[in-house]
């Protein structure tokens, strides 16, 4: 189904991170946004009931809270400490009233890639009762395989689906985006195998620009690269989901350009290209 | 099995791009080393023949020739000139001496990947032939997700496997690079199944480092980065494989330093982490 209005676009703040939570809260309102997916960073100093009460006041609704995980390390105490901060970004999306925390799970660039996995597992089941408490969905994102050294060792949908069937919890599931899946023959049907078990809780989108000039900080606009984003957000609906499109793009370009003029751009980029 | 000798080191003579293919004979020749695969680049404006006994008359086995591939193109005459090229790579290859053209399959932005995938299968069928009259074999070299939106539409073994064996010829298989797959959950089962089939050709070698600063050329030389080189090896050796072990590394800050003191690390690398 064609995209035709705003009602379903949700920006995150990483994506125009020149701009304070407030600046960016004043301008998303003011262009007729009326979703916000917060990144942590942007909470630094603030108290997220405060922030909550802003978002609200503005319009937005708050989709999710990036980001928990990075859950393997080389020491048990290590291990601890992602779990405990796991803890915190759950009650931080709780205060915010976000009703997810992605999860980009982590790896330990010379532990393997098996290990991370098996500890990914054991700290998505550690703070899974906390989420619970909370009310605070989880999201497994799996990345892109050039992540595979020191950010995840979750890099195809299959795994994040393998993962989220394994624990089996209705407050576990996966998170999509176009940049870490475009490429992958199997991507059609693990959308259907999580549509089916109601597991899809986010979807990103932005694009994989020719050249790529930096592994993490040069993702392109939607309609700048070669995904072809319709095709995958039309599988994610008729898997069932109806939830906002997110706009997440880490962008050294962009970032130094007139975030207003950015902000325009992506409204249209999104009604043509998503 | 440890490497205690360089019996089975070969270097790719783009690994020491700044010598010509005189250079790097004479080089890898005074080191001890006994195999070299020719990239085409190296070749021009020189006769084949003439290379092939300068190599011979120091002692080097020429592994393969790289590269081939490329056949996704948006217009009928893009996919026959890329079938010419084919053809003639297999020609400087058979009057090289090399047994084996390495293939990097292609992708064109834009046009989706199972496009690609069938331009690539039809471009592959295209020079059989000819690569079964000149005694040359053609390698599928899957390459990492991270080159889908130019170089190519195969990204896993499993794709490279699917592929081989739907055309099914003794003149085709695969190669297997760790940098491209290292990271992939189904590599030890696809390696079993290629092995199988008698399908590996070539097995190449390098490191992933972290950070990595650049998609293309920034990798590191064995035991800078956090594949398990050994383990990967030795999979590929249970399945058969008795080949040489390929050090193919692109890298800016190599290509920089003194081409002697990298061929003396590599040596030493390739002793201690391959």
């Amino acid at each position: 189904m064609e995209i035709t209005d705003l009602s379903r676009l949700c920006i995150h703040t990483i994506t125009t991170k020149p701009w304070s939570i407030e600046e960016a809260a004043q301008a998303y309102a003011d262009a007729g946004i009326r979703g916000i997916t917060v990144w942590r960073n942007a909470l630094e100093g603030r108290d997220p009931l405060v922030v909550r009460g802003l978002l609200h006041d503005k319009g937005l609704s708050v989709v999710s809270l990036c980001r928990g995980g990075f859950f393997p390390a080389v020491s048990p105490e290590g291990r601890q400490e992602a779990i405990d901060d796991n803890k915190r970004a759950i009650d931080e999306a709780s205060a915010l009233g976000a009703p997810l925390v992605v999860l980009v799970c982590g790896a330990v660039p010379g532990q393997s890639l098996e290990e991370s996995r098996r500890q990914i597992k054991a700290g998505i089941e550690a703070v899974l009762p906390h989420a619970e408490n909370c009310n605070v969905k989880l999201g497994i994102e799996p990345l892109h395989p050039m992540y595979a050294d020191d950010r995840s060792a979750i890099n195809t949908l299959a795994q994040a689906n393998d993962l989220a069937e394994a624990i089996s919890s209705r407050w576990l599931g996966v998170v999509i985006d176009v940049y870490h899946l475009w490429w992958d023959p199997a991507l059609e049907e693990e959308i259907k195998r999580c549509g089916h078990n109601k597991n899809i809780l986010a979807f990103h989108v932005c694009d994989w620009k020719t050249p790529t000039t930096d592994l993490l900080l040069d993702r392109g606009l939607m309609g700048e690269g070669c995904i072809d984003i319709p095709k995958i957000r039309g599988w994610v609906e008729q898997a069932g989901f109806s939830g906002f499109h997110e706009v997440e793009i880490f962008s050294n370009t962009y970032w130094q350009s007139d975030q207003h003029e950015f902000l325009n751009k992506i409204k249209q980029a999104y009604l043509r290209f998503t």
